[in-house]
C-alpha cells in the first residue's frame, strides 16, 4: 500500500532559537563570570572582564561604521584582545577575517583586498609585516593596533587607532546580543579563513553562526575532546589557525580557564605555561610538539589530561614519547579549515581495552573517528563510487555535516565538492568497520613508482621511527625508469651520527623493498608552511630548482 | 556614525546538512555496529541487529500505509523493541507519540484520539491496560503487539499485528534515511509526549529532528552528564516519560551500551540489572532511588560513575545516603517534558573544589547550571519583570532554547508562553551568580500562611532528613485564621516508631517556628501519579473529600 496523505506532515512546535555565537559570550558571562583567561605575559583577566570589553568593544565598531556583514581582520597572536575580537565580530554580526601572520605579502594582500576587509586589527609587534602592504589594501579603512607589550614603532597615520584607547572610550551595550538574532539569522557569516592554498590562490571558508556553534557542541562531547568546566585550555594552535580547532569558543561556552600563549613557541615559555597554569587540555601541530618533546621531563605537567595533535599525521614514536614521558600520548584529530576545523578524533575506545599495548599504540596511530554530525567516507579515485570500510580499501577521503564548508567565499570551485554536496578532501585514507579513519597520503603526495603506489606518510612513520630522526619528509623525485622515486629529507637530533645507511637498514623490516628512497638528504631543519606545516611544496621546488 | 550597508550582511557558506534522528541511527550503523542494547529478561542485540530491524521495520510501516506525519503510539515499557520504534518512526518521518501506560482510560483515550494516532504498538503485557479502551479510540487502524515474554492473551482481532511477525515478513530498506532529510526537513515532528497534567486536559509536546538532536548533544557534553562511548547507560526512567529524559538518543549517538530494565521497579530486578552489566550511568525519578537506597550494599556496583535523578526534587539526604554506600552521590537534573526534558544539571564546579564537604553537599542540592543553549531566568510573579541573579530573589522558572517546547499541539496556550517566547514553568525558583538554579517550590505548591510564604520543599527536605523517613508530602491545609497551613504526610521506615511529637522536634532547629506543620499524617504510601512523582493533588483530593 503506497504512503499518502503527505498533508499531514508537520513541524515540531519548538522555540525557534537561534545558535549563535552570542549565546557563547552570554552564557560565559551568566555562569562563568570568574573564571580567567590568561595571556602569556598579558594580565589575567575574568571572563565578565573579556565579556565588559566586548561589550565596549561592540559600541566601538558602530561608531566607526563598520557594517553588519563587513569582514574585519585580525592579524594577531593567541591573546585576550584577538578572543575579544573573536567575540565582538560574530556577535554584532560583523564577519572574524583571522589573517595567517606567515603569509607572503603577495598572499596577504590578496587576501585582504578579496574579503574586502573594513577594518584590520594588528598586534603591535606584528605591525612591520603588514603595514608595508597598507597602501595596496585602499579598502581598509582603519588599522586597530592591539598593545601587545612591544614598543614597536606605530606609523603617524590618521587611519591608525588603538584598541585600548577605543575600549576605554566606549560606553558598554547593556542589552543582550542573543536576543538580536532570530532563527534565519543562525546562518550568518560569522567567521572567515582562507585555506593557505599550496597551489592557486588562496580561498576563503566562510563559517555561520550554526557551523561555530554546532562544531563548539562537538569539541565538548565527552570521550572526544570532551572540554569541560574544570579544563584549563591552552590552544598552541595559533587563533589565525582555523580558528585554533574551536578551542576558544569551546573553552568559553563550557567555561574552561583559557590560557593564550601569544606569540613565542619556544619549549620553555610554551613547557612553562602548561605547568605554571596546570593546562588540561593542549593543541598543537605535530612540529611544535616534536620541538616540546626533549625538554619534557623538565616540568610538572601533571595536570595534563589531553593533547590534541592535528594539521598533519602525528608521528607515533612522537605520540609514544609523551605517554612516555607524562603519562599522556597525543591524540590525533583531522580536520581541515573546510571542517571548522575538526572532524575526526582519534584514541582508542572499549574494543580495545583487552589489545595489548602494541594493538592500542596501532589503533591510536589512526586518525580515528568522526564527530556526532560529521559523516565520513571514501571513494575510487577514479569513478567516485564509494569503496568498502573493511580497513583496506584506499580511496579519497570526503566529508559532510553542518559544519564543513559547501563552498569558498566569492569564487566558484565545483571540483572541491561532489553532486551530493560533499567536500572533496584531497586526502587518500581506509575506514575501518569500526569507523576508524586512517589517512594514506595526500593525493598529490602519493609517489607513483613503476606504476605502483607509494605513500609518503608509511614511509615517513617507518623513518621518523629511528630514535636520532627528529623530523622527515619524504617526497617524490622525478626518475626516468620509474617515474617518480622517493626522497627522504631528514633532521637528525643534534650530535647524531646517523647516517643514510643506517636509517635505510632500520626501516628495511618495515616496508617493501622497492619503497626504500633512493636519498636520505640530511638538512639543519625543514621548510614549513604559515601553518608550522611541513612544506613539501618548498621542497619540491627546492629539488626543482637544484 | 550609523551602522549603514545592512545589503553586505551574507550567509556562511557551510553545507545545509539538517539535524536528524536519522544520523543518530546511521552512526550507530557505521561506528557503533558491535555495542550492545540488553533488555531484561530478553536477548542481547547489537546495535546492527537493532538498525536491521529498524530497516525492516520501515518498510513495514510503508506496508501497512501509515503516512509521513502520522503518529503511531507506543505503550511500552523500556525493551529494545520499544527503542526500534523510537527509531524506525523518526527516521521515516512519521512521529514517535510515547503514551504513558499508568493513565486513566479516561486520559489515556483523550490522548489517543487527540494525537489521533493511526497505529498504537502495545508490550503484549500491557494490552489489558488499553484493549478495553480501543473501540473508543476509532482513529487506530492498527494494533501491533510487541512479545514481551508474557503469554497475556491477545484478542481475536484483525486490526491486531504481531510486531516480530512484521518484522520478519519485511524485506530491510537500504538506502540511506538521513540522505532523505533536507535542512528544511530538521524541523520535522519527530517525537510526541503529553505532560501528565494535574490540572486540564493532557497537553502535547511536539519535538522535532532539530530539538532532539541539540538536546542529544547535550547529554553528551562533558562535565554535565556526559555521555561516552565507555559509558553503559540505563535509563529506569520509562521511555514513555520525556523520551527517558534523551538517554536512550544519547546513548546511540555516542556508541554507549543501553541496559533497558522492562517494567519490573523491583530493587532487587534494578540493583541486579546494574551489576550485572556493570552500568556506569542510570536515571530514574527521586521515588525510585529511594526504593533502591537500602539495598545498596548488597550489590557491587564499582562501575557505576553518575546517576541522575529528575522529575522532583532530590532529597539531599538521599543522595548522601548513595555517597556514603557507593561514592556516587544523586545529580540534579531539572526538566520537564517541555525542556526535551533536561535544562538543568547539578553538581559542584572548580569554584567549590576548596569547600568544605558540608558547602559542598549544599551545592549538590541546587538543581545545577543550565546545558549549553539553555537559558533561564527567573521574573516576579506579579509584574513578569527578570529579577536578579543573587540566589535570594524568588521568582517564576522561565526557559528558553532550540529544545524548549514553543507551544502545545493543537491547543492555543498563551498563558504558558511569555510575549517573548519563553516556557513559564510554574515552579518558584532563585539563580545564583553563578547561575545555579534552586528551586523553592511549584507555584502551586506553595503554602500561603498568614500572608508570608513557605515552602513545602524545603519543610519536605527537613523532614526527610529524620533517619526514619522514607517519603514525605507537604501540602496546603486550608485555615480560617491563616488562610493555608503545612500538613506534612510521611511514610516511615518499617517499624519506625517514630512519632509527631520526634519529628517536629527534628525540624525545629532548621525551619522558622511558624513553618512547623499542623499535623503529621502517618501513610503506608503515598499517591504517586502515573510518571512515579508524588502526587499532592491526588492527597489534595483526599483532604478535600475527607
Amino acid at each position: 500500500m503506497p504512503v499518502t496523505r503527505d498533508n499531514d506532515v508537520m513541524d515540531g512546535l519548538m522555540q525557534p532559537r537561534p545558535l549563535t555565537i552570542a549565546h557563547i559570550l552570554e552564557r560565559a558571562e551568566r555562569l562563568y563570570a570568574h573564571k580567567h583567561v590568561t595571556t602569556a605575559g598579558g594580565k589575567r583577566l575574568t571572563y565578565a572582564e573579556v565579556a565588559e570589553h566586548v561589550r565596549r568593544l561592540a559600541t566601538a565598531l558602530d561608531s566607526l561604521g563598520v557594517p553588519r556583514g563587513a569582514r574585519v581582520g585580525t592579524f594577531a597572536a593567541n591573546t585576550r584582545r584577538h578572543l575579544e575580537l573573536y567575540l565582538a565580530l560574530p556577535v554584532t554580526k560583523r564577519v572574524l577575517h583571522s589573517i595567517n601572520i606567515r603569509l607572503s605579502a603577495e598572499h596577504l594582500e590578496y587576501i585582504v583586498n578579496h574579503a574586502e576587509d573594513d577594518v584590520v586589527c594588528v598586534d603591535r609587534g606584528l605591525l612591520p609585516r603588514i603595514w608595508p602592504s597598507a597602501e595596496r589594501m585602499p579598502g581598509v579603512r582603519y588599522w586597530v593596533v592591539l598593545p601587545d607589550g612591544t614598543g614597536t614603532p606605530v606609523p603617524d597615520d590618521p587611519r591608525i587607532l588603538d584598541y585600548d584607547e577605543l575600549i576605554s572610550g566606549s560606553e558598554p551595550f547593556t542589552g543582550s546580543f542573543e536576543d538580536a538574532f532570530t532563527l534565519a539569522d543562525e546562518n550568518l557569516a560569522a567567521g572567515l579563513c582562507y585555506t593557505s592554498g599550496t597551489t592557486g590562490s588562496p580561498k576563503g571558508v566562510l563559517y555561520s553562526h550554526r557551523s561555530t556553534v554546532l562544531h563548539c557542541l562537538g569539541t565538548l562531547a565527552a570521550g572526544f575532546i570532551g572540554l569541560c568546566e574544570s579544563d584549563v585550555v591552552m590552544p598552541i594552535v595559533p587563533m589565525f589557525h582555523a580558528n585554533a580547532w574551536g578551542l576558544p569558543y569551546g573553552a568559553m561556552m563550557t567555561g574552561a580557564a583559557l590560557v593564550l600563549p601569544g606569540l613565542s613557541a619556544e619549549p620553555a615559555h610554551l613547557l612553562g605555561l602548561m605547568e605554571a597554569e596546570r593546562v588540561t587540555v593542549a593543541g598543537a601541530v605535530p612540529t611544535v610538539w616534536t620541538s616540546l618533546a626533549p625538554h619534557l621531563r623538565a616540568h610538572d605537567l601533571s595536570a595534563t589530561r589531553f593533547l590534541l595533535g592535528g594539521g598533519s599525521a602525528v608521528p607515533t614514536a612522537l605520540s609514544e614519547t609523551y605517554r612516555a614521558a607524562i603519562g599522556v600520548p597525543i591524540t590525533h584529530s583531522w580536520g581541515m579549515t573546510e571542517v571548522s576545523p575538526v572532524g575526526v578524533i582519534g584514541g582508542t575506545r572499549t574494543q580495545h581495552r583487552d589489545a595489548t599495548e602494541e594493538e592500542r599504540v596501532a589503533v591510536r596511530s589512526a586518525q580515528g573517528q568522526p564527530l556526532p554530525l560529521v559523516n565520513i567516507r571514501i571513494v575510487d579515485v577514479e569513478t567516485g563510487a564509494e569503496l568498502p570500510r573493511d580497513g583496506k580499501a584506499v580511496g579519497e577521503l570526503q566529508v559532510a555535516g553542518p559544519w564543513v564548508a559547501g563552498g569558498y567565499f566569492r569564487v566558484d570551485t565545483p571540483e572541491s565538492f561532489t553532486e551530493d554536496g560533499w567536500l572533496r578532501t584531497g586526502d587518500l585514507a581506509t575506514i575501518d568497520a569500526d569507523g576508524y579513519l586512517r589517512l594514506v597520503d595526500r593525493m598529490k603526495d602519493l609517489i607513483k613508482s613503476g606504476g605502483e603506489w607509494i605513500s609518503s606518510v608509511e614511509l615517513e612513520a617507518a623513518i621518523s621511527s629511528h630514535p636520532d630522526v627528529v623530523e622527515v619528509a619524504v617526497i617524490a623525485r622525478p626518475d626516468p625508469r620509474w617515474m617518480e622515486r622517493p626522497v627522504a629529507y631528514v633532521v637528525l637530533r643534534d650530535g647524531s651520527t646517523a647516517t643514510a645507511g643506517e636509517l635505510r637498514a632500520h626501516i628495511e623490516p618495515m616496508v617493501a623493498k622497492w619503497w626504500l628512497p633512493d636519498d636520505f638528504v640530511f638538512m639543519a631543519k625543514l621548510p614549513k608552511t604559515g601553518t608550522g606545516k611541513l612544506s613539501k611544496a618548498s621542497l619540491r621546488d627546492a629539488q626543482r630548482i637544484a
